[in-house]
């Protein structure tokens, strides 16, 4: 038997689409326009669970590739406006910035607060030291912690208030169906999500661009509206429809939200009262309501995270230590970010619930990280 | 009934791979370490037929993301080594060329004869008008006139001639499955290839890359060996492996090749029958050895090839124009870069068969066009 706690790394998927519309859609024939009317029933779909335009959505491979398509349209833009993002972004965010500034382009970055948060502060902070800062990049919910940035204030009470339009891009591939998210409310310009973080397959990412019209390194034969070049994966778009509308419509995502809430902290409580387990960031038990109830991030006393995590694999749960994309490197940047210390860095690990995660199953890794704790 | 004279666009799909391994190939737990061995196996069994070693091939999203990666990666590139490709490239190549030119890298183009073939000689000229050649494109099949283009003797003859070292990327998207193709014994430096033009799955590219280490726009997480970053799409790259083993190996190659050969030739003998039919490019009929078996264009006398697909598509047959990725565009910069004529080239369609085309189809064929002919 396997208990699986690494969702934020990837969802069990229980969403596959049979391969029915195989025409490009690109083709004028019956069976391309099959296959095209697919794609756009795929799409509307996605439009109305996200609350958005259907023309402001684009598929992607992936999350990633979401990401990177926004950021690095900075290259192609006209002037030397500078592209800032928060320390504690995701690999896909932070390392395409290297890319911007490889390539001479005026970069720099937010910090965050001891909670992994950008605050308004922090972000003003930023947009003053630089004056001429012109696309800004900072998830929702972070990957490795789930500390939750209050989006719509940063954008509301900050970048709206710029002299100069600002461009603001949030990564919210943690966010959907996580947390109640309304991108058109928000005020967001641009923002990614994937569909394999909602028990959809891989493959498949949305880029959502409120005003299409950015410049693209490869547009290919002009797919996506000269977006994203390649031929269009129907089937994991219709998929990422399914997905959506199973896990993220808001009365979803605000019931499950409050069940994952209460696992969520009879997880913390019993780790806390074993008495060699800190919460990271330091004191986040005492505001949950700034963390996702999906991630946790827990450091066990004098047992490196590798070492924890190794053990539990044993017994049969999947946990991990950082994000999963960076698993390769011992280094934990987001974390550091945050100010914590080097020793609960090495010794953090990521248990990260999903939907259909149980109390029982929260119990028994209690039982299985007792039984490790006992021996190490 | 309908009948599928569009495979060049995208080939029916017939196989599809059960989503069996969820873990994240990052992870380093059970879940992540399975997924992980099915990826380098999906590699391994890629890498086996299309005698490479497994360290040179890289999962991507799309062929188009595949020549993105290799072309774009000149963007980073040290030094000002001017980047060359063919005059009739696909989209996904034409498209990234304009980037790099936006960006004020050097580019240039190679012309092709009037078969679409870029021969030694125009090659030889091209790296000579322009002294700082260090990338070079050119396709091996070309995917609106299935010209081919002899690339181990480019490579072998010129590149390699060159006293500075000379990049050789290679589009095989049209080529692998369809012409007996030796990256190895070509010398090829990198080359892209697409699993839905061979019955795999949308969403899925592979990237060949001699010598690792060229430099990427976006790294992600650094999967793929830094090459593309995203979640890795496990069971793209099994149905990929699927594919490759099942329609890519030598033997199946050069039989089909030879059972398509008959199939194209009783095709064109018959259109040319008809009195109405112009085979592009002209006196492609006198050379058949200079063409891809699975690819014809041809030009009925005054009808416009837009025309003529619809007819047949109301009869049930499904052909394209051009390029399904260029649909959108009437232009045909492929047939204008080898010489056709204006009126010949809005009267081009192309029919492109697969594996399984049968010879019964096409003679079903030949009465649909014959019945078209009879009103139009």
């Amino acid at each position: 038997m396997r208990y699986y706690f690494d969702w934020a790394a990837s969802a069990p998927p229980d969403i596959i689409q049979p391969c029915v519309y195989f025409g490009n859609p690109s083709s004028l024939h019956k069976e391309g326009r099959e296959a095209k009317n697919a794609l756009e029933d795929a799409r509307n779909r996605c439009a109305a669970v996200l609350n958005v335009k259907p023309e402001t959505l684009f598929f992607t491979g992936t999350g990633t590739e979401s990401n990177a398509i926004a950021i690095l349209s900075n290259l192609l833009r006209l002037g030397q406006g500078r592209t800032i993002s928060s320390i504690a972004e995701h690999a896909s965010v932070s390392q395409v910035m290297e890319t911007l500034q490889k390539m001479g382009k005026p970069t720099g970055s937010i910090a965050v607060d001891s909670f992994g948060i950008v605050t308004s502060l922090n972000l003003e902070k930023a947009l003053g030291q630089y004056n001429d800062v012109r696309f800004c990049c900072a998830m929702a919910v972070n990957n490795e912690t789930g500390s939750i940035t209050d989006i719509p204030s940063l954008i509301n009470d900050v970048i709206r208030k710029q002299t100069v339009p600002v461009h603001f891009h949030c990564d919210l591939v943690q966010s959907i169906g996580k947390i109640p998210v309304d991108i058109s409310a928000w005020d967001i310009d641009s923002a990614s999500i994937s569909a394999h973080k909602l028990g959809g397959p891989r493959g498949i990412g949305l880029l959502y661009l409120r005003r299409p019209g950015i410049d693209i390194l490869y547009k290919g034969g002009g797919q996506e509206s000269g977006i994203r070049g390649g031929t269009e994966n129907i089937q994991g778009a219709l998929a990422f429809a399914d997905c959506l509308e199973k896990y993220a419509g808001i009365e979803f995502v605000r019931e499950n939200y409050l069940e994952a809430q209460k696992r969520m902290c009879h997880l913390v409580t019993s780790l806390l009262n074993t008495g060699r387990c800190t919460i990271l960031p330091v004191k986040r038990e005492l505001n949950i309501e700034l963390f996702s109830p999906y991630i946790l991030q827990a450091a066990f006393n004098d047992i490196p995270g590798e070492v924890m995590a190794r053990a539990l694999d044993d017994l049969g749960f999947a946990v991990s230590t950082g994000s999963a994309c960076s698993s390769s490197s011992p280094e934990r940047p987001v974390l550091t970010a945050m100010g914590i210390e080097e020793k609960l860095r090495i010794e953090g690990i990521r248990i990260s619930q999903g939907f259909s995660t149980t109390i029982e199953e929260i119990d028994l890794l209690l039982e299985a990280i007792s039984e490790v704790l006992k021996f190490l």
